[in-house]
């Protein structure tokens, strides 16, 4: 069951309550693990058992990580929620597309869903961890959402895609066989930023805009363990003769 | 705009903060038209004011009627919501089907979505005043969603069927601007095989399968111009010093 292959990861929440609406909006749905990522809020305190009402146990089972990367480790696709368009261009899905892809992703590795803290949403850093990004379409006066009530969406468009998707083995013929880890494209970008730095590419006192850019073009590809394999040894061919000759 | 002849009709609400709650998700979709029949809540005191979140004009503007009948008059359609399946039969709809259903509706006159009591959901007097029953899919063990949370959902797919499922143009519209052509890219290609020969990485005997796997990975991001200058200045980095030193 993918539902059950599936992360929602909260960052830096700051009410109980909200916290334990998520739990009740994600048992309603079939959903049951629960990440929180640097939680400011008690949740597992009265407001939160409260709201959860009767959801407690996803609240108990619930897994605390002290930075996104950490809540992120195993995952292959990840899929993180914003309420404002951005400048630089990203993927966006509506939560529809955003839920196929995660219950396709679903069905062979986990696959993460992300929200940031109720009054600042994800950060710019965050969404570097992101390979879409979903927008719940609102009213652009008034479009930030309750945090419950966003889980609640995208975890009913979740279950709806669950329920829609034809069998598995069907559809996933042509995709790629393994899909890579969030942290192996990890290590994949902390390569790659040190070879920019090496060939003179990359100043490492402003890396931030470029760094960016690459690693949001790749988390556009989803790449396989293959293509990071293939893409790690193109660094390591760049640093062998350099390193060689002492450049 | 058929979202503003859309009524939504709580029967009973129990509770001041769901009340709250449902107004915050009505103006997030861009609904402000609130009837409660016979609420038990303070539903405009601090719980309903807190949890409205700046929704506070949808909860002033709310009108109460005694019963559901005088809080449907003047409305054509009238679909009720319902967690559990009823004996009696009944048209039952999802909640996409229910929208596009209420939203037709509300083009030609005012259409009512109603909720029952947090509790006891709608009793079947009140079904009696419905025209189609939608009931949002859930986990069976764990199927009564918060009243808020409930709302929510069923105005995020009024909102979506109100601007006809934008899936589509929505995610059209935030697309790179400027896509890179075919034969930049060919382009790009071709100066990456270059480096991958010089870097030793790349074998020219044999040259296909590696160009080949790379080849299917850019073409999957739908580069654009952009990203291309960014990846043809870093194949030139990675030349510069090897010819300087004649590596």
């Amino acid at each position: 069951m993918p539902l059950q292959n599936l992360r929602i990861v909260l960052v830096r929440p700051s009410l109980g309550g909200n916290v334990g609406g998520v739990a009740r909006a994600m048992h309603n749905m079939g959903l049951s693990d629960l990440w929180l990522v640097a939680p400011d809020a008690d949740f597992r305190g009265p407001d939160a058992v409260a709201r959860a009402a009767g959801a407690d146990l996803v609240l108990e089972r619930a897994r605390v990580a002290d930075t996104l990367p950490e809540a992120l480790i195993g995952c292959g696709v990840v899929v993180g929620t914003s309420a404002r368009s951005r400048t630089i261009p990203w993927p966006m899905l509506t939560p529809r597309q955003g839920a196929r892809r995660l219950i396709e992703a679903a069905r062979q590795a986990p696959a993460a869903l992300v929200f940031g803290a109720e009054r600042t949403g994800l950060t710019n850093a965050e969404l570097d961890h992101c390979h879409a990004l979903v927008t719940i379409p609102a009213n652009p006066e008034f479009s930030s959402l309750n945090l419950a009530c966003a889980v609640q969406v995208m975890a009913y468009e979740l279950r709806v895609a669950a329920q829609d998707d034809p069998a598995p083995g069907l559809a996933d013929k042509t995709e790629p066989a393994d899909i890579a880890s969030a942290d192996q494209v990890q290590r994949f970008y902390q390569h790659l930023e040190q070879v920019l730095i090496e060939i003179e590419f990359l100043d490492p006192e402003q890396p931030r805009k470029l760094m960016r850019r690459l690693m949001r073009l790749f988390n556009r590809v989803q790449l396989d363990q293959n293509e990071v394999n293939i893409l790690r040894g193109i660094l390591t061919a760049v640093q062998q003769p350099r390193r060689r000759n002492n450049i």
